[in-house]
């Protein structure tokens, strides 16, 4: 079978053996903007098709052709791009090469070669690139709208809509839930606009700097150009580009190459591969990507939607611990339903759940209006109350009072999630189904603050079993994403039966590199090389992979099994899962989209330490 | 010689075997606020004073418990505390035990009983707790002003005045040179107020949040009370107490004996002791308490006073190149006059100068009154001003674009600086004074980032050396205070020709802590055991530590005569000091009034590793 282009009926072309055309996003139409700074090649060239030499006087031409490049492509046992010319009926065949092709026109060619015995399943779980396989939740199309409220309304009415705002809020959440697609032109990839998005799998594009947000003037303007509210525009969230108009959407399809790609794969890999999810939904998600569990479930995105926020304002805003303890009553059931639904979803894998993680002061309102209905509802003075606001706000709040340091100080936050997930697992497992909880702590620096929220935890375990006459299973184990963790992980491994590794934050914490601030010297960075990459897309080895390694090494000579994952986004970068799995790591989470990614990364990092090597890359 | 207190005729009493009064601050006075948490008991007993019993009725016990004090002293090869009972006329000695006394206290005690013959040099020097020794500017006294401009003109008047401001920004530069003290509501201790008030020899107490300071008032709140505009208050830098009215300040006293117990030290100690100093009169405090050098000239300091604030503004705002060069040539012969004036007071001996390193955002007007006025001098809309601040805005800026981050994205400042050190150096060589320059790159996190700027500032020492016709001799080396510096410093060692730690960021970075939020849990930590002392007062051995040696022993590696310091506020804190001679350190700076702890310090630590242990330690 041969496919490609040519010149004229006297001339040279190009002939890939197999199909390598893309059965991803086309996108096209008017680029507002790339956010990320990446442009895509349209290729638009559409060259005559190589099978119109079959017939008339090139057929004879053209069966030369298939024979000859069907020798090269056995000889090389993959997919050649070959370049030939013809003149008076004679061929001549220039060069043979790799043909370049998207992921999953690789996975189509590789289970193809398996099944003609060209190559072996190994060799094709080797050759597909992870990378190239679908990662993210891709684009979408809608009218443009400026507030969370309206975004629900039109949402009702069937419409599709783009929430576009400055940066994103709590109060947004709901906005946020009912549009298609977000689009900030302030925030970074972890803002909650970008990581609650991501989770509930909308298309997201944040921190797009050449976007004037008004919202009150009901437009944005871009690059000379305005978009007013109800224009149609279409945001890819793989490129960060922005399109004026609906563009054509393609869905890539999977397929059963792709599904048997994954099974040869999964029998090889040694490491288990995890989602991150939040919320029932995404576990769902998750699953159906083929996670074997969750390795990060993020607890504080339970408290941004609707009456929640309100709860979670009324414990911040309390004065006392017993004000505190009251509004942490109101949220410990919703919480605990929360955790349920996940539960169940997941029946029997390992959910770890992360104790609350963000400053208090992220969860407070910013604007006038939203301070004076706090304060009404709270019943303080709303000067009081601007005061509060003020004296939690932090200079560096990724360096604040935060992680663990709010459960040490407020031991009441670490009580009541503590009890939500004892008596959910208790509830689920009351109905026969399996639970496996992992309670993790984050932002540990010493082995004492662990030791400290344990106790506090095993305690609320101990009440909680007692009260219902049912014990279920947990391990307790934390975070490593500070430096000093990773330095002091054999005094951590004396308290924590698990760790999981926050590459986000350690990537963050090693380079001293806010990652929400790097827009403005990163890119830079990269495009004169003074760094290979963006160590928050792949995992630094160099830096960031050294304390990772050490902290392996000191975790498991005081714990010789301790179990060992990651739960950045690394988790879901083909390199970086390579990286995770020769330091040993037992699994990779990631978010659910890039689960295949790194079940295929997983399976070749554990045939490239077994030396299993395509053949055709050895002899080539 | 027998000091003390003792009860009646017929009872107990305390005597010490020689002075412990101590030689420092006596604060006394109406407390209003003490912001670092501490308390300083007054010690307001009269005792009867037991020279008294000398004559009368008495006489005869006080020899006697001269005769055994002095024995006991001698014995035990220290000062002794000891308690004593008499009845009828019969002496009983209750308990003996060694003095505890102040710093100043056990210097006088010691080198007099080095004079007596009782114990070695060595053990003088081993036996005197150097964090007793004086190490802040103290108290002071004067009248509350709140505006920096009134500040300056009271000063002129003859007034003594303390600079009280919610916070403190780049405007108030010439008030905090005009006031006694500084005292704010917010900020951390290394707030711009602190730094620049520490380096000067100010007293300065920052983030006393109790303090509710309206400058438009005239007037702050603090405990229920309101101070008013020229009322008098005691501020103390070392305690942190804020004391309504004038309080007896005593000025400590060296006196010959400190002279001679540190000449001891420095005899033994193989670490050299520089100081961190900013302009010409800190480096000559500098040299006046005994520094072998500056190990930290931060250059940023130099651009707040006066019009220089206003230049460096000019080069922020320039929309390019051209415009930032355009500034940066009229803050050139003033930064060349600085470095001439520091050159010449060092005269031979090492400066090390620290290229800019705050986020540019820390030099722009914050009040829309100092926006409107730049936006007039620079020619600028007010607006797009408004703009660009806002845009400069960072959501950590400790982890955001600054360091050598502005040097690389920015040459032309780091040509600008690296131009004036060399025609400074230059000019003061042509004087026939030595000049040592070291240039020191902040904030490297990758060995590519200081290539970067070594290439761009010996291509200027190239150029200034032709132009001028005089080459001076210079160092370029680079600050570790990122953990990802301290695990690649076999890397970086390849192009950097000293290291120094600094260990303010690094502490940040290496536990995820901000200095500046840290007050809202580093004390509770404290206090309940989950660190055992302040990581940003004592350095952190167990995890910080842990990454300097690492980088010290990665360093040498590559390069085995690498010249390596410490630049932190731990290197003026004795058992950091210690730490660092034991790291294998060549010498530590601190700030000028901690030169002597850490020359005692660092001969501690020298004659610890060759096992000279006081005598009397040994025997008791």
């Amino acid at each position: 079978m041969v496919y490609g282009n040519m010149g004229d009926d006297c001339g040279t072309g190009v002939a890939f053996t197999r199909d390598c055309s893309t059965g991803e996003h086309m996108l096209n139409g008017d680029v507002l903007t790339n956010a990320q700074g990446e442009d895509v090649v349209s290729g638009a060239r559409t060259p005559e098709p190589i099978q119109k030499m079959k017939r008339g006087k090139l057929g004879k031409i053209y069966r030369e052709l298939d024979r000859l490049a069907t020798k090269l492509e056995k000889h090389f046992k993959d997919v050649q791009d070959v370049e030939f010319t013809f003149e008076h009926s004679q061929l001549y065949m220039l060069q043979t090469r790799r043909a370049q092709r998207t992921g999953m026109a690789a996975v189509r060619s590789a289970v193809e070669m398996v099944a003609e015995g060209l190559i072996t399943e190994d060799e094709a779980v080797q050759r597909v690139p992870a990378k190239g396989l679908p990662a993210s939740p891709g684009a979408a199309t809608g009218e443009v709208v400026f507030d969370a409220d309206e975004a629900e309304t039109l949402k009702q009415k069937g419409h599709d809509v783009i929430l576009v705002r400055p940066e994103t809020s709590p109060e947004d959440y709901h906005g946020i839930v009912a549009a298609r697609a977000i689009l900030t032109a302030r925030g970074g990839m972890t803002s909650h606009a970008a990581v609650v998005a991501r989770g509930m799998g909308k298309t997201c594009v944040v921190g797009a700097k050449e976007l004037d947000v008004d919202p009150s003037a009901g437009r944005f303007r871009v690059n000379g150009r305005a978009v007013k509210r109800g224009q149609v525009i279409t945001v890819d969230g793989t490129t960060g580009r922005v399109i004026l108009g609906a563009a054509k959407l393609v869905t890539p399809k999977a397929g059963k190459e792709f599904d048997r790609l994954m099974s040869w794969a999964d029998a090889k890999r040694r490491m288990r591969v995890r989602a991150n999810a939040d919320i029932p939904a995404d576990a769902r998600r998750a699953r159906e990507f083929g996670a074997e569990g969750i390795g990060l479930c993020r607890t504080e995105h339970m408290f941004f939607e609707g009456d929640r926020i309100t709860l979670m304002r009324e414990m911040i805003v309390a004065t006392d611990e017993a004000g505190r303890r009251k509004a942490l009553a109101k949220l410990l059931p919703i919480q605990r339903r929360d955790f349920e639904g996940i539960f169940e979803v997941m029946d029997g894998l390992p959910v770890t759940i992360r104790l609350l993680d963000p400053p208090l002061h992220e969860f407070l309102p910013h604007t006038r209006e939203e301070i004076a209905a706090l304060a009404k509802h709270a019943k303080v003075p709303a000067a009081q109350l601007e005061k509060l606001i003020e004296s939690l706000r932090e200079a560096n709040p990724m360096l604040g009072h935060r992680g663990c340091r709010l459960g040490i100080t407020y031991p009441e936050i670490t009580e009541m999630q503590a009890q939500a997930i004892f008596e959910a697992a208790g509830h689920v497992a009351g109905k026969g189904k399996k639970v496996t909880v992992e309670i993790m702590v984050p932002l540990v620096a010493d082995v004492r603050e662990l030791v400290n929220q344990t106790q506090l935890i095993r305690k609320v375990a101990q009440d909680v079993f007692h009260r219902e006459g049912r014990a279920v299973p947990y391990l307790i184990g934390t975070m490593i994403e500070l430096p000093r963790a990773a330095v002091t992980a054999d005094e951590i491994a004396k308290e924590a039966e698990f760790f999981s590794f926050g590459t986000n934050d350690l990537t963050q914490t090693t380079f001293g590199l806010s990652r929400d601030d790097a827009g403005r010297f990163l890119p830079f960075y990269v495009e004169h090389g003074l760094l290979p990459e963006d160590p928050f897309q792949v995992l630094d080895q160099g830096g960031v992979g050294k304390l990772i390694e050490m902290a392996v090494k000191l975790g498991r000579n005081t714990r010789r099994d301790l179990k060992i994952g990651i739960c950045g986004e690394h988790g879901g970068e083909p390199g970086s899962v390579k990286f995770c799995h020769r330091a040993g790591m037992n699994y990779v989470s990631c978010s659910p989209f890039r689960v295949p990614i790194a079940r295929l990364a997983a399976a070749q990092a554990a045939l490239e330490e077994a030396g299993v090597v395509s053949r055709t890359r050895a002899t080539v």
